[in-house]
């Protein structure tokens, strides 16, 4: 049997989102190997194995996963959401560039999801319809200086911004301070979205202005979607539309 | 019947990119709405009316798909990647916002989808590992004032960037001005991949430098990522890996 990994995107949570190309991974896997939440979305079956670890042990999944697929098993790392957007693809990467030669042999593709943030904008509308920015507010791996500059350079480009990992019980206070940045880069009315475990049945979509926004309307479970100056609250009877127009006026 | 509006992705072009909740708004629908090749990926049946429509009359179809649902039919506007990036969700909230009340008594859905540069990241290892934006160098609906300054604070920021519409036959000089403002600002060792038709028999990937980098290695169905100053390239005998890791030391 010829080993593989693929590090597979699960899409935000709902099974209607998850890629059929995702689906036959699955099925054609003998491990599959993941954040303990999200090895829980893949159903047990004969023959497959699964290993749900903690959290913030990525590089140590990462190894795992290519060690057995040296062996030849067929293996899924799952992430929720894309694999490629502060999930598990570049833990993977970087365990193959430090690790043995012969894990530049394996046979390792990523398989594309949806990622967090577009699901939330297309519940909301179109927040994200123009120029945008995806910034990690995770301080674990970076300097809160250098989110702090990103922050305020993507203010000064009038992008839209997204925001993975807002907030954590580790860090209550970074995301205040964000807020606070934002308040007096692009004023009070700016609009803001949080969108919780979106397309699950715990979603909880929030929309609100800077002025308004207060970090308790952030979990880990959250992203949050800053609008451009352009972005607009559309009154409807039926839908949220929150979008950003295609054009900007000279 | 009660009628609605879905703004749906089909991904770039694989049908094994299209999820779930796409083919089941499709297989509902009584008409299908898009770009001319967009609409050639849904397949004709019984009772589904196809209407597809040339490029740059956004809002006229906009209007076409708002106007049927208000006649009781099942409306799915198709786009390629995610609507809601650089795509039909904006331009449909557009026509809400200045068409007639009635419009705004819709169902109006947004279906995500894989957009191209997640498909392209995916591809080519995991370029967007961390933090990035997302510009569309199309000057058709914003000057290119507004693009200079991003892709500088973009640079500034060392941010990873997804480069949507980078050429056209109108507008050849724009990339030539990108690439050039580009090698300025991150220098010419950066890395940077031209992703074309993802998923599609036509893919094509080629990664190099800012420096060795061309206008004519992009087209209307190419999608570019330049990396951030930390993006590496691990030369891997199986597999392309362009990878931007996790973290930024202080």
């Amino acid at each position: 049997m010829t080993g593989w990994v693929r590090i597979a995107g699960l899409g935000p949570g709902n099974d209607s989102l998850v890629t059929p190309e995702v689906t036959e991974a699955l099925a054609q896997a003998t491990d599959v190997i993941g954040y303990i939440p999200y090895v829980a979305r893949v159903a047990p079956r004969d023959g497959l194995t699964l290993h749900a670890s903690d959290n913030r042990v990525e590089l140590d999944r990462s190894r795992h996963a290519l060690d057995l697929a040296t062996q030849g098993r067929r293996v899924v790392v799952v992430s929720s959401g894309d694999p490629g957007v502060f999930a598990m693809a570049a833990a993977v990467f970087e365990a193959v560039e430090a690790g043995p030669a012969s894990w530049r042999q394996l046979d390792i593709t990523v398989l594309p999801g949806i990622t967090a943030m577009l699901a939330a904008a297309a519940r909301a509308g179109a927040p994200l319809g123009h120029d945008f920015c995806a910034i990690n507010l995770s301080d674990n791996l970076k300097p809160w200086s250098l989110i702090a500059k990103r922050l305020r350079l993507a203010a000064e480009g009038d992008f839209a911004m997204a925001f993975y990992n807002p907030r954590s019980k580790s860090r209550p206070e970074g995301f205040e301070k964000t807020l606070d940045l934002l308040r007096s880069t692009c004023g009070r009315d700016r609009l803001i979205l949080f969108a919780r475990a979106v397309s699950t049945p715990e979603e909880r979509l929030t929309v609100t202005t800077l002025g308004d926004a207060t970090p308790g309307m952030a979990d880990m479970r959250t992203v949050v979607i800053v609008g451009s100056s352009r972005t607009r609250l559309v009154e409807n009877s039926r839908n949220l539309i929150v979008y950003t127009p295609r054009s900007t006026p000279e």
